[in-house]
């Protein structure tokens, strides 16, 4: 992924109740949708005490979108309801960035 | 951490090279030292096959003065020689925000 900027980044962190519940199902779902969207540029995510997911957009449109689809929508409901006991997003303008590859 | 947006998030990803050679205790002293920087506003991390880390700060300034402090300085000379095999430093600003907790 080797965007220019600027471009947008959703931050995401979470933590999880207790038990799986559906959650990895619904996260690997959640990842294959997202990367069929208009604008979409890239996801990372790892998982510890924290969980953080970081996806990448071309504009707001793009995010105002996902944020609005049917099936991200009804995970949403399902993550407040049962997968979450916090989380934050945060909609970030990425300004500039710079890589190492050894 | 409740700061007002805007502020800034500077999203470092990276995959390790094998074995530890000093980068947990790294981690850690570089987590504690960038906590008493001036502008420092938070941090957020998590390792699975890729880690994430997330530091949050008050503006450029803020930033720019981090990452010339001279063990930090001394910290990313070793990353490079030791212990990532790649990473990525966005500089992000975050224009909104929101939360959700049980």
């Amino acid at each position: 992924m080797q965007p220019q900027t600027p471009y947008y980044a959703v931050i995401f962190t979470s933590t999880r109740t207790d038990g799986d519940k559906g959650y990895a199902a619904m996260a690997k779902e959640m990842e294959q949708l997202a990367q069929g969207q208009p604008g979409f540029l890239g996801l990372e995510s790892a998982r510890e005490e924290i969980g953080i997911t970081v996806s990448y957009w071309k504009d707001l449109q793009a995010i105002a979108q996902w944020k609005k689809h049917t099936d991200h929508l009804m995970a949403q409901k399902k993550g407040i309801a049962n997968w979450y006991s916090w989380y934050k997003v945060r909609v970030c303008l990425v300004e500039r960035e710079y890589d190492f590859t050894k």
